[in-house]
């Protein structure tokens, strides 16, 4: 039996978007009648028959999706270059600089304005820079159709308010302690093949560069490491997520350890910059796979997680919740790939 | 004279966002006791005297920036990759692809984002992906103080309307048409270098392969190639901006020039598909800069433009224009660098 036609089905076939076909079936006036009658065309031509989910569609209130996210990030951005005047230099291939590294979040906002764009919803961003977590989190829960927020950095208990009024999913974490939607990475399995590389290359003790207290990620990413570890971990310290504290925390090691696994790829990469001049070096695991890693001395070794899908992944989370506000809670977990390179071969 | 305390040195001092310092000065009941108090202290501690650019934060009236732009992309993206199951699997260097690529608007988006969380901002971002181009921008209009457009994908006179109520600013475009600020590229200069840098490697004959019509910094472009090269460009053909339009240009191609100009780096890459199969093999040379013109075969010869900086910019003028409504109209230019690489060395 050939699969029932879907709005998608007859936005393609019309030539609109999946929110017009939504409009069409449920404020027919609101919708200009060469457009109207295109898509009534495409709806006769293909045998459709609006579906729970399409009316789904019509519990989009604002067309907005939200994405809510702190910037753990050491950029030192100043003021933008700006100029009127007219500037043009040259460079050959031999003297070019890495690019501009894509940090997670980067990579995250890609995914979730891809998605959205595909699913013909507009993104709203906002991060948490201030003391106004609060006021920022309301405003764009009364702004959009439902929002994804990254774990740990918004209370429950004010993700729960919001909830009663939105979808709220939540980037990262496992949905173990409390009853919102999940989309995570792989990571406690990722963390345990790398961990177990490092150990049959022969490492002996470990030290461990945490992020800051309270990330769910990084606390699955310790836990699987220790597991395996066990007691070689000899050093446990704490970083931020930036290189700047990577290699805070890399001076900060006393216990001269054979290898030095960190919660991320930026930290790893401050530890680099801190023992390329030691003598003895160990072994050093990133995680996440930014691009910065595959150009560092050595290359790092690290757990990539697919940081775009991800954020494709909470925006499809989102559009689902809308459509089925009834469907039991789920918790969607993306593949990750164990990256072997100079740092820990 | 040392220089007067800035909103900034408040916002910073007192560890609050300048939204924030900008709430107590004109709203100071809507801000928490201790808030307000912190802030006033730093006000006081600083000397700090609110400016015409502070009292000009009070016109925000909704605290988000909205980017407004289509996408030329041919990613062919499916449903995002989710599964309720664990995955792991482990590559080694050798094996690796290359990073997925982030092209012109993805680039744009982390400028802009990172801009306006700089400055206490939300972003919205809105694709414009089918007939509803005027619902779509009207619809963003509504929600933000100010906003960017990619020149050629508005018409004029939606911008003047949607301009009698918000900031408009142009990505692209010098503004020689129009009374918006605009931020562009300096593409003309750019393209200059580029097409003097390819003749002198001895190419006599050229076909250029634009994009579609009507996008402004394209016919920049192509009108400083023209007037470099003259009558030596024997074939002109329209791409679409996309990777497979420019391999379907380049098999249309029938002059046989010594060198093909692209519009972007996009279509350089698809015609870079097309010429590997052949076996003469002209120069060919986009624009932009994205990544995957450092991993082409044979390298790709570009000019860079800051793209991130381009939507750092967007977003630094719409703040200036909120700030300073009457103040002249201007035309900010970025810089750009021109990449010797293989494909034209």
């Amino acid at each position: 039996m050939p699969k029932p036609p879907t709005v998608y089905d007859v936005a393609a076939h019309a030539g609109v978007s999946i929110a017009t076909v939504s409009r069409v079936i449920r404020d027919p006036d609101a919708v200009k009648a060469t457009t109207r009658e295109r898509v009534l065309q495409s709806i006769d031509a293909l045998g459709y028959v609006p579906s729970a989910s399409a009316r789904g569609l019509a519990n989009r209130r604002t067309g907005v999706i939200g994405l809510f996210f702190p910037r753990h990030d050491d950029s030192g951005l100043g003021e933008p270059t700006v100029t009127e005047q007219s500037t043009v230099s040259t460079i050959h291939e031999q003297d070019e600089q890495p690019d501009n590294d894509n940090l997670y979040y980067d990579e995250v906002l890609r995914g979730a304005e891809l998605e959205a764009s595909r699913r013909g919803f507009a993104l709203m961003v906002a991060s948490a820079t201030g003391g106004e977590l609060e006021q920022l989190v309301m405003d764009m829960a009364g702004r959009v159709d439902g929002m994804a927020v990254l774990a740990g950095t918004v209370p429950g208990e004010m993700l729960e308010r919001v909830a009663r009024h939105i979808p709220v999913v939540v980037l990262g974490g496992d949905g173990a302690d409390d009853r919102f939607d999940h989309v995570h990475a792989n990571n406690g399995p990722g963390m345990r093949a790398l961990a177990e590389h490092v150990l049959a290359s022969g490492a002996q003790s470990f030290a461990y560069i945490a992020g800051p207290e309270g990330v769910a990620d990084d606390e699955e990413r310790f836990g699987a490491f220790s597991q395996v570890v066990g007691d070689r971990l000899v050093e446990f310290l704490r970083g931020d997520f930036t290189r700047s504290g990577g290699r805070k925390a890399a001076a900060r090691v006393t216990s001269d350890p054979d290898a030095i696994v960190c919660a991320n790829d930026q930290t790893a990469l401050g530890v680099l910059d801190v023992i390329q001049h030691q003598s003895r070096k160990p072994l050093v695991t990133g995680f996440d796979g930014i691009a910065a890693g595959r150009h560092s001395t050595p290359t790092l070794t690290t757990v990539h997680q697919p940081m775009a899908e991800l954020g494709r992944a909470a925006v499809y989370a989102i559009a689902q919740r809308i459509e089925h506000p009834d469907a039991p809670r789920r918790t969607l977990t993306l593949p990750v790939t164990v990256v072997v390179r100079e740092s820990a071969p």
